[in-house]
């Protein structure tokens, strides 16, 4: 087993860096925090004797060399960077975890075959710089370098710059090295394992994802002197398409979800209809039908709400992917790690995106679960117990050394 | 009669500073450039033989002396700040019309038994800091100093600071003018005038408003692993109340309007179900019953909305003024100016809030409005013709010298 206090007190170590305003953590992708928590975790993973690398998405690989010279390496890991308001967990937990392993095979003196390599993926959380799952996009082959470079925050700074700026853009070509499987342990971010009070979730699919930004365009006029039937009123449609939006997923219950996270009106003042709208909608599913209709009938009506009110409509896919089935091998390592710990466990749909489900398409993947309280996450409150989180991490070391081999 | 090339070149020389993005102005209250433009203002004053008065809102006055020292003033004038994308007349015409007045009495060496004092009213708009006319409001007793400089911008600066920080804070008390009458010339900011093919608009009231701050609390969560039924969604909250103050408003008409202007989710992430929403109504009626009511029903409905999505409401009045039904006398003078010269007229009613509505509470008041293109304003593209802006000046001129008295 692994050791759950030094766990514990690496994550509360690293949430330290970019602390939040509500006890969570706000250290968002290329930022000058998300440099230092780097650093924090190159420094532990060199302690534990690992290599470093660095590719140009600024993805670390801290490598535990194997017996075979030949055998490619069992890569686990997450990621580091959080949401603007986000937990201390989430990505975290998969980063350290893995890194827990590391320690827990040096204290052990367990040498394996096949090297083991523990990754931090650039902008998984796609909150500064859509898509999120950037790094592992590319790394995938399902985004070109370059558009992934040009893709600009808020402020209009690109993620290139911004990555070389904080001194994290490597050399090493992105997607080169080869692996013999791919584990990522995460916390649930939904409320199954609690309600269900099973300590594991063997992942075996994830939903797809469908990212739409709208841009409806009206007319900024006087919130006063402009009478009703002259208004072209942006903000009136954002509501408009927001309401389609749930009504879209409440027709495709079960097993679909859609919301409007990201929501701008301009110019954003009291006395002014507003005359643009600017939002994202995010459409789930884990079936593949179900996602791409919500899409369409998406693209179908608010045009319509957009003509009604005389508004102008742009939509954007700014991210997608299909669901995911996750490799049988790697998933049946997971529920016997869990049985043979004497876990309960139970198979789960991950609701979230992860870099699992970009890598999945590369090499054989498998994902761990943990609950957390009342299934909250993209939330400084997000919670989870050492207990849930030494679980995971367990979990991740027996599946990892016995596809590793000893 | 004015000169209207006079008057158009010093509107275009005002409008260079603060520039906007689309060819409008972004000159906020008590901001840098809204220091500039009160220089600017001030050096025309200055060389036109007025002195100068300032009180501690900023309030600016000046003073062009009559030849009865006991004669009350008559006071024109409006503001100089702008929306954060407004345009280049809207306040504007109605201080540099004054000024006009001014020069075109020393060109032509008349001499008025009242002296005539042009004012520019600090923070007229509003939208940096609610409520809108605050310094013409605390000049007519209708707030309280302290409480307006405790008001407080979206970086949560304070009113009272900012305005020392730009240098205009003066000693002079507020509110302590006597007033003959107040003429403030603006242009419609509505589609009347022009629609009817009208030079002048005499107004005879304004519309009452009541801006309502909306603050919905519901919880962050994570879009894609949290199921419909456990979302408390901050967002379709704003839409649905988006959507109710919209039928709020169609249900009054004629002669009501409603919309938000100000619009904000928190924590605005793509992938972050809203658990917050702020953001402002804007409703206004000339008719006080339909006003209040239209308040009345948003505060009875608002609250069942955010009942059956599990939300938190608050609902603050942030701004606020009844109908307003200006002075016979000085509504009678501005028509009978726009007649004796000859322009074309039509008795309205005000869509927007003027310093005049406040003033009107202190002094006999009136308004003279001129079209302006497409009824656009608080838009960049905000337009009048040079020889509306004369026209409107012409009245202004003959009614003020009617009313000071040769
Ligand atoms: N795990 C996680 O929250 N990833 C961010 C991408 C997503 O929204 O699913
Ligand atoms: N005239 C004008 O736009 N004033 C701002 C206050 C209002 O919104 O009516």
């Amino acid at each position: 087993k692994i050791n759950g206090a030094r766990l514990w007190d690496s994550l509360m170590e690293m949430a330290k860096i970019g602390p939040g305003v509500a006890g969570g953590n706000n250290r968002q992708t290329v930022t000058d925090d998300d440099a230092k928590g780097r650093t924090l975790f190159q420094e532990w993973c060199t302690a534990a004797g690992c290599s470093m690398g660095l590719d140009q998405m600024g993805n670390m690989f801290a490598r535990r060399e194997g017996t075979d010279p030949d055998a490619l390496p069992v890569y686990v890991g997450s990621h580091l960077d959080t949401q603007p308001t986000g937990g201390k967990y989430d990505g975290v937990l998969g980063v350290l975890g893995g890194l827990e392993l590391i320690r827990t095979l040096n204290d052990l003196d367990i040498k394996t075959k096949h090297p083991i390599v523990v990754t931090n993926w650039t902008n998984e959380e796609g909150t500064r710089f859509a898509p999120a799952m950037l790094a592992s996009g590319v790394f995938a082959g399902m985004h070109e370098q370059d558009w992934a470079y040009d893709r600009v925050d808020a402020d209009g700074k690109r993620f290139g710059d911004e990555l070389a700026r904080i001194g994290w853009k490597g050399e090493e070509e992105v997607g080169a090295r080869k692996m013999h499987a791919f584990f990522e342990l995460h916390i649930e971010q939904g409320p199954i394992l609690e309600a269900e009070g099973r300590d594991i979730g063997v992942v075996t699919h994830g939903q797809g994802l469908w990212w739409l930004e709208v841009t409806l365009t009206g007319k900024d006029a006087h919130t006063g002197s402009t009478p009703m039937n002259m208004r072209v009123n942006a903000g009136l449609g954002m509501a408009r398409i927001t309401e389609l939006v749930h009504t879209i997923a409440m027709d495709n219950q079960p097993g679909a979800v859609g919301a409007i996270g990201q929501a701008n009106v301009y110019p954003n003042s009291r006395n002014v209809i507003p005359g643009k709208a600017v939002f994202t909608i995010d459409f789930r599913s884990p079936d593949q039908d179900k996602l791409d209709a919500m899409k369409a009938r998406l693209e179908a009506e608010a045009p319509k709400i957009a003509e009604e009110l005389g508004l102008g409509i742009a939509i954007e896919a700014v991210g997608h992917f299909d669901p995911v089935t996750f490799d049988d091998g790697c998933v049946s390592a997971v529920r016997r790690a869990a049985e043979r710990l004497g876990y309960s466990h139970m198979d789960i749909i991950s609701g979230a995106g992860h870099d699992a489900c970009w890598i999945n398409r590369v090499a054989p993947t498998a994902m761990i679960m943990c609950p957390c309280v009342d299934g909250l996450s993209h939330n400084e409150a997000e919670d989870i117990s050492p207990e849930w989180a030494a679980a995971g991490a367990d979990v991740l070391f027996h599946a990892v050394v016995e596809t590793a081999e000893i």
